[in-house]
């Protein structure tokens, strides 16, 4: 129905991606060079996903604080790998007050600088450890390329930062993070089925020991970073001085990590799962999850069955909306909500209320089906729950048939161009990693064949590793 | 028991604070000048009360969205009075990229012109309005003199902006969210009686053709500012051109409103509270609720009853945590609570527990209480909402007796060395009003006798207007 209204995604997926975030009113661009302005419909998504995100990371005992936004520029230069991944991203306060500053300030590109060193300062027995801090905060990395969502100077996102009297705590926490949170929100309440994995050496954060991933595979067969977890082994407590006494009354330095997700899961959420007509909504984050559409109100019957559903809607828990401008084209109203994406739309008509029926819109499924009044209730809770199972399924389906198992760079290259290509990493190594990147092709991550995460990149270590090969956002 | 640690407030009371914040380890100073961090206890408290004027915001009908912290110089220059109340604060962007910007950018002190381009691009007929907007972000408005939560650099907050087709009806949206959302969500929340007003000529927000404010008084006597609504009038729709067609065809200039809270509000809560063995929170906001501590385990009866206790309380709704940490001394756990202003303690020590009993210490009336273990939940439950009651009642009671009613400039530069004076505003008048200032004495805003919150400020039209003039943070 609204297959006139966006750009087709076979005929130009990122046109359709734009197309998207414009008329379903997720967001737009700001005036200032790769900044967005996230809509109410975007964020109320947004909300929803940040609450059930921000649940997971309190179950893995983290605390939320706040940080400042400016960084004096010194805090920059004391761990060089950190710097050097960033400096080229940078925006600089020169002048605040009305004059000219002593000392250039950085808009957080990230906090681990400024945490490290208030974790320096807050920690200096074994008791104080592990330290769990979180933050939802902005952050600036300036973008020649923008892409809403994807890619933007100014974007929103948590980042974790702990700190642990051993390497093993900290590897286990680092991991807990990216399964116990990311992956499981990602699965769970955005129904995007997920890959967690190793990064190389050569695509691992500035200064970390260790970047884990979640990789999650659009529409479009490319790749999306969705959430990553970092070990610093002791590289950052060595820069900022984050030390404990032990038990023993022994100075010790700290085992840190660092964790990250941001507003570019929205985008991953519509590359995943939307189709011609818009957004199709993982219910679980859908702001409204049933729209109750009156097509045409006769006899006043179609809007009294309406107050009656959207009360018994809430009363089961679900988060409903009414729709009953029928002053509009009703075709109209229904392209938005397919646009939008809502999970479920029940349409009343004076028509099919004489039967007793009004009719279920699911929109994950595209189906409509006539609905007997009284099983509105429980046939939408079902759909909802059911959808949800729905798009995983389709999304996993896609991802599977979308994948090849392939032993040459030229087959991965050759596999990447309509989805992902695994390769054996002992076949592949570094050498083939910068044959494929020469081509735009990168390692998303390294896996164990039985979809554990590695705990080194070493081929010769763990000789069954696969490097899951794409093109990437 | 905790009288040595902190500054006593008679003292020096702005020393009491910056102590209480410190020790209850609520925030402490970042490194670039005016900046504050907020560690975990401090953002737990804000994390509740966001989530309570969130809630009072949303049933008002105000959509959340987000809008970019960089905002071109050139947008500043729109509306003249506005660009002038703010410019010597500002921090700007030169530098980004790796390059001189050729336009620098200005961190946003507020969002008032970005929102006002956006509203201009969103709304065309009488259909689009009203358009309500809130958003919860992080500003920057750069300090020389900066103190923790009430005036620093950068501060949390959120703010409404809002579009009209009548001046009637923006009127009275801004009078909704000073009444319903901020007087509501001081008083039921944070157990804090705010005085809502209409701010002088002198005290308005530029480029407002209207300022109302609610004014709380703090432990010192003076006046904390604790959030503020503005009419615009016409004036930012002509600066912005915020224009719809209206049900006739005719193209007419919107009338906006805008209105901000702020993390201020956590320092207005620990002046008004607040004694000198720390914090008191109103339970309504406190993070934890209940702590039981047991004072020493001798046999394993304290630990088992504690444990009970925890899910008993737990159950009922209460926020409850365990102190259990034996092996440190219990004088010192227990001045860290009263700190923290934990509103209910419950002491389990293996004497009491002979008698069946355990102690439960109240934080807001300084009381302890033997209580049988069979009643504790229902005891606490209790204390819970009794609490916040005596918080706010106290602090009424307080209030009104350090207010004066008075006639002259005089008595009321006298009065305000230790409170408000009341005095009527046809007998001060705006020349009054700078006497009092050249005495550091402000109007903090005009009143009804009734409490009603003025139509004007002219004395003419409202004979019997009131001025509550003060010292203020």
């Amino acid at each position: 129905m609204a297959r006139t209204v966006l750009t087709p995604r076979e005929q130009d997926f990122p046109q359709w991606y734009q197309d998207v975030i414009a008329k379903a009113e997720l967001a737009e661009n700001g005036p200032v060079r790769g900044t967005m302005v996230i809509r109410p419909w975007g964020y109320a998504i947004w909300e929803r996903m940040q609450a059930a995100m921000d649940a997971r990371i309190k179950a893995a005992g983290a605390r939320n604080a706040y940080f400042p936004l400016f960084i004096p520029e010194s805090y920059l230069n004391r761990e060089a790998d950190h710097v050097e991944g960033f400096s080229p991203e940078l925006a600089v306060v020169t002048h605040a007050g009305g004059k000219q500053l002593e000392e250039p300030i950085i808009v957080r590109p990230t906090s681990e600088t400024m945490i490290g060193e208030f974790m320096a300062k807050w920690i200096s027995s074994h008791r104080d450890l592990p330290l769990l801090l979180n933050q939802w905060a902005n952050v600036v990395r300036w973008e020649l390329r923008s892409r809403i969502f994807l890619r933007t100077t100014e974007f929103l996102w948590q980042e974790g930062h702990t700190a642990h009297t051993s390497e093993a705590e900290a590897r286990a926490y680092a991991r807990r993070i990216l399964l116990d949170a990311y992956a499981d929100f990602l699965r769970i309440e955005l129904a995007i089925p997920v890959v967690p994995g190793r990064k190389t050496r050569r695509e691992r954060f500035a200064g970390a020991v260790n970047t884990m991933t979640v990789e999650g595979m659009m529409g479009d067969g490319k790749a999306l970073q969705l959430g990553t977890s970092h070990e610093f082994g002791q590289n950052f407590a060595q820069a900022f001085d984050i030390t404990f006494t032990d038990a023993e009354q022994q100075s010790r330095l700290a085992w840190t990590t660092s964790w990250g997700s941001s507003t570019r899961m929205l985008g991953g959420m519509i590359m995943c799962h939307g189709d011609d007509d818009g957004l199709r909504l993982p219910p679980r984050v859908a702001p409204v999850q049933a729209m109750i559409t009156v097509i045409k109100d006769g006899d006043g019957a179609p809007a009294a069955v309406a107050a009656e559903l959207v009360d018994g809607l809430s009363a089961a828990g679900v988060r409903v909306e009414l729709d009953d401008r029928t002053d509009l084209p009703y075709g109209r109203r229904a392209v938005d909500h397919e646009l939008k994406g809502i999970p479920v739309r029940v349409e009343i008509g004076p028509r099919d209320l004489v039967d007793g029926q009004v009719t279920l819109v699911r929109r994950a499924l595209g189906i409509k089906t006539p609905c007997p009044v009284a099983d509105v209730v429980s046939a939408t809770v079902r759909a909802l729950a059911d959808d949800h199972d729905q798009l995983l399924t389709e999304a996993e389906r896609f991802r599977d048939d979308r994948t090849a198992d392939v032993t040459t760079v030229g087959d991965a290259i050759e596999a990447a161009r309509s989805g992902w290509a695994r390769i054996p990493w002992r076949l592949l190594g570094e050498t083939g990693e910068d044959e494929l990147a020469a081509q735009g092709v990168t390692v998303r991550c390294l896996v164990h064949p039985d979809g554990r995460v590695p705990d080194t990149d070493d081929a010769a270590a763990e000789p069954d590793l696969v490097a899951i090969a794409a093109r990437a956002y």
